[in-house]
């Protein structure tokens, strides 16, 4: 029965396979998962996967960088810098757009943004340069004065030193820098704790 | 600083937070992952967005069922159907395009399909006139003499329950009806194997 020999494809009509394929680019989505989502798109009503394209052009060609935050945003200035009561002396900074919106959600914080899109990483050959870090130190010197910068960028090593960068740049401007706190996260387990995290939550230790 | 009354969004301009939403439709993907995959899609270039885009409304556009096996294709008729070198008197009766897909990249069966497009499911309301199951009788009726019904459903419930429904249709026609062998997996090891699939593969042991 075998003939070996067929010349043949995998089975799939072209344009399947080119779905696949263009799925497989996405981070964490193998060739497998590409065609379950394929074969989920194809018995999909026609409307839900045109929203599905017409969402990702739109996105491409709404979504630019606010000029001043750099934060994500549909207007040359972001909703949040354009917010009449937001705090504009009081400024954020964050490695990314999904920081940002990490913060946003917590519903906490009632400040501007600014956004580095990067850390400090030599390794990998990113310095300051290559970052939106001279727009913060131009924000800074060029604003009304600013009362504080908090420093947000993630408890990693380039996390870290792009902070102690900051920090030391802020210094001969005057501005009052901080660090978010770092501790036990809310629910964290001190049996399942890292010896760093116990670590940062004994040394900032608060009195009751 | 707080001042909890803001009226906010997520931080995200609606373009982003839109196909985050459309994104977050597709089967295993939550929001968070989906957001991730905003995220990179935005640092993309902006081809490879359109083309991922293009590719979708591609795939809805032109993708059809082969009107004799209800395979996917992009003609009436789809290849392996149209194939002269391909033998059309063995049919390999498979649930899903997917399922085909698998067996023709293992590149060994020369034949032609029938996709059912679903397994009997009595609890799930799922009867034989919900699949493509008298499509399958009116063709082995229909067509020149058919060999051999090669019954490749899924080894579950539900694709036991199918094989053995077609296998009692398949009487009366006088056509040889056989189901895919069960065992071991390439590469499987004993240790890890469950009961079941050690019984069938002790019941279908073979003489060397």
């Amino acid at each position: 029965m075998a003939t070996q020999n067929l010349k043949r494809g995998d089975g799939l009509p072209p344009a399947m396979t080119r779905l696949v394929k263009e799925l497989a680019r996405l981070p964490g989505i193998g060739e497998k998962t590409a065609s379950r989502l394929a074969f989920n798109l194809l018995n999909r009503p026609r409307d839900q996967v045109i929203a599905l394209a017409e969402s990702l052009l739109e996105m491409k060609e709404r979504v630019v960088l606010c000029s001043q935050c750099f934060g994500l945003s549909d207007n040359p200035r972001c909703g949040i810098c354009g917010d009449p009561e937001r705090e504009h002396d009081v400024i954020c900074v964050v490695e990314g757009p999904a920081d940002l919106m990490a913060i946003e959600r917590a519903r906490t914080f009632g400040g501007v943004y600014h956004v580095l899109h990067g850390a400090i990483a030599p390794l990998d050959g990113i310095g300051p340069d290559d970052l939106k870090m001279n727009e913060l130190l131009a924000r800074l010197s060029g604003e009304g004065a600013v009362r504080e910068v908090i420093i947000a960028t993630n408890a990693t090593v380039e996390g870290e030193a792009t902070a102690h960068y900051i920090a030391r740049a802020l210094k001969p401007l005057g501005v009052k820098a901080t660090r978010l706190a770092r501790g036990l996260p809310a629910g964290g387990d001190l049996e399942y704790s890292d010896s760093a995290t116990l670590t940062s939550a004994l040394n900032g230790r608060r009195e009751l």
